[in-house]
């Protein structure tokens, strides 16, 4: 096994310029997913893909359509039925370049400025991609493969995976897998390596309220008729205690309280109060009473309102009295929290305290489940010790507040954990103009891949 | 005198269409003020009133320039000394005409259809004007005019009068009179005429709150920091206690009570619950409680969110934990309240319930005091004997909720009460499409204010 490790990890070495380059084509196409202005370039980066994964001995190889945009599959099976079988995540989407003046160099044209690639998708994802698929052709190159694996690349993750549940739930069979590696999830640091085992759902609302039935002038109607932006204020503000709790009946019901062992391991995390109030910019933290701020911000549900708008917000003073008051409101789910169970219970709200008078429709318009990988399985395990050597310091399991929704699909759609890694840094600045990625840690990251792969046939 | 005012009526009858024809030349200048497109229209409909007035007999007639829009004045002054000066106001602006489909004839034609005269600035208020320009020609055309004249013609009501108080503040003496004459208030029903004594005032506040440095991702910090949204909801559902009253601290202490009298007199309006249901279309109505809808509509000051701004608003689910919040929040006041001094009590609020680490700025963005006139006085009682003449039935006193600057100006500035009425009827859609005013009802008008000046002489 060592003469095969050791060839892969030379094979990596020896091509490591040519997988950048393949990275500058996969990033030269603008596979934006946020506009269909882009359909086109989001066809030709699946293209591209389905021929690496050809290339690459994978068989079965399509591009898939779906409800949304396309996802591109290939399996590679040959390590037969005893073999675990891995199935690999990506997307090769990207967030849109603008405000494009603010790009030192081309945004769809990789430049490798100092120890860092600059582009769009350079970091998020297309460079993880890449890295996933030079270790298995490095692993491949040394004969034997001793995995199954298959891809799913998906093209819509940064609009939020819309159609890739259902999608997923229609091709149970050809997922079907005895893990998932997604390498979406960056690192603490380029001298920290981390495992992410869980990941906050998300319970989106839209909520409309209305009362009048048109904008009323606030001079002749103020004071007689109930006005739905201050009833709207009013419900938001009874969604919070004076403890930071949330108030709607029920919505503790289900969390998965953290244990003794988990707030030991989540206490060693560099993130404290100083850490947040440097990212946030605010000279004062806020939320729920009992918990440190890393365990609010990853391990314990939230409502924020995301979006609030309601009659007049041009310049000046317009005297309206408005028929309508809207906001978008989201929680913050853990395991195992239900985002439908969440929607009853927002409606449930609703139902009790505004007043009968007026017209409200509470609409899921987003949900993911939470998702939480066992710390001591032995995928994680596998990938703990592969970063370890590559590295040479323990790594630091921790959890994401954000979400993914594909994790949170392939566990609850295939019944499968994902070993959640990735070689992306805090300062790649994703979704930002000058997005980069270190590419020390890139480099690093194949070659914990290849290690990672042996590990799990040990 | 009985004489002289047969003549003025007669000749006012007889010169009835003319009058109509007048009004068509100002209707068809579209001097909408709300856009700077219409600067050139503004200035013709000024220079039209510039050559009525002149034709009329009046002196130093004059387009003064303003910080905004321009004033018309004129004055005739011949009725000497002894004689009391009455300030007539009228604005020459109007509101924009869209939507443009919805008129059944052109906007800036008049076009007379049944007994009503269809058109922009018909009812509100170019008709007024002219009623006020054909009586008082009227009683020139008598002779031996028993009162001194002064006109105010501003091109700015429909945008809030934004530069009228500093105007007058500036031009004091030039527009020094004994009381003033407004009829841009209007009548209850055709059948029904109307005396307006109290108008609520305006304090308009821009409200914004902020806490993080920029807009944050709701998964990565939601939990940790203060969300502006939420905090604000929290603020403006603080500002009502649960009967309806304002909890600003001090809010109250300066409002004019209500008497006995004047809340029998008001009981007597037609302005009930059903009424402002009807108005609303509102299953229920809200506000203060003891006291009726129609004093709490008109008597009463009041809280309202206009506006109401913050993070994503567009289509669909957007993550983020917004920067900050904004809110346009308006009161309503009554006299004696001091719109300086709600400014104030706001700023106290939130000074006292805004968390420290949040910055927030209240901003008064529009402000006018609230007027009232004594019902018993001369020139209301002769307004009031000049209506009852001509329809023949009992005039009622009301309040009026809205806001008209001038009023609350000419009381501050030149410390001179306003008898407000007008010909418009509640049914004349002002502001909205197919705007019209009732013909029958604004030729006895006429009749009215002709009876008005020669009751004054009285």
């Amino acid at each position: 096994m060592t003469d095969k490790l050791n060839k892969a990890l030379d094979f990596a070495h020896e091509n490591k310029d040519r997988f950048i380059a393949e990275m500058g084509e996969l990033i030269a196409i603008p596979s934006i997913s946020a506009s269909p202005k882009y359909a086109g370039d989001i066809q030709k980066a699946a293209e591209w893909l389905q021929a690496k994964l050809e290339s690459l001995d994978f068989e079965n190889v399509q591009i898939m359509p779906t409800d949304g945009l396309p996802v591109v599959f290939g399996e590679y099976m040959k390590a037969g039925n005893d073999a675990p079988t891995m199935l690999v995540y990506g997307h090769y989407d990207v967030q849109p370049a603008d405000p494009f003046d603010l790009w030192e160099s081309e945004p769809f044209e990789a430049s490798i400025r100092g120890d860092a690639l600059y582009a769009r998708g350079s970091s998020d994802m297309k460079g993880q991609v890449i890295a996933s698929l030079a270790a298995i052709e490095a692993v491949m190159s040394a004969g034997n493969v001793p995995l199954n694996i298959k891809f799913l690349l998906e093209g819509e993750e940064e609009t939020g995976s819309p159609t890739l549940g259902d999608f997923i739930e229609n091709n149970k069979e050809l997922f079907a897998a005895d893990f998932a590696l997604n390498p979406d999830a960056g690192m603490m640091s380029s001298v920290q390596p981390t495992i992410t085992y869980a990941l906050r759902g998300l319970a989106y609302f839209q909520i409309d309220v209305s009362g009048p039935s048109h904008d009323l002038h606030s001079g002749f109607f103020g004071g007689v008729v109930r006005n739905p932006a201050n009833e709207l204020a009013q419900l938001i503000a009874g969604m919070h205690d004076d403890n930071g709790h949330i108030t709607l009946p029920g919505f503790y019901d289900s969390v998965r309280e953290l244990d003794d062992e988990e707030r030991e391991a989540l206490a060693k995390l560099p993130q404290d109060d100083a850490f947040y109030k440097d990212q946030t910019g605010v000279s004062d933290l806020w939320g729920e009473k009992g918990y440190s701020s890393n365990e609010r911000a990853t391990a314990r549900p939230t409502l924020d309102v995301n979006g609030m708008l309601s009659g007049y917000i041009g310049d000046g003073a317009k005297t309206v009295l408005p028929s309508n008051a809207m906001a978008k409101i989201s929680c913050r789910l853990v395991a195992d929290q239900d985002p439908y169970q969440v929607l009853e219970q927002m409606r449930a709200y609703f139902e009790a305290n505004a007043h009968p008078s007026l017209k409200w429709e509470v609409r899921l318009i987003s949900e993911a489940v939470a998702s939480i990988s066992e710390r001591n399985s032995k995928e994680v395990q596998a990938m703990k010790k592969a970063l370890e050597t590559i590295w040479g310091v323990d790594s630091l399991y921790k959890r994401e507040g954000g979400t993914i929704p594909v994790v949170g699909y392939m566990q609850e759609k295939l019944g499968i954990e994902s070993v959640l890694t990735g070689f992306g840094l805090p300062e790649d600045r994703i979704h930002s103009p000058n997005e980069r990625l270190h590419l020390p840690t890139w480099e690093k990251g194949i070659d914990a891949l290849i290690h990672f792969i042996y590990n799990l046939s040990k």
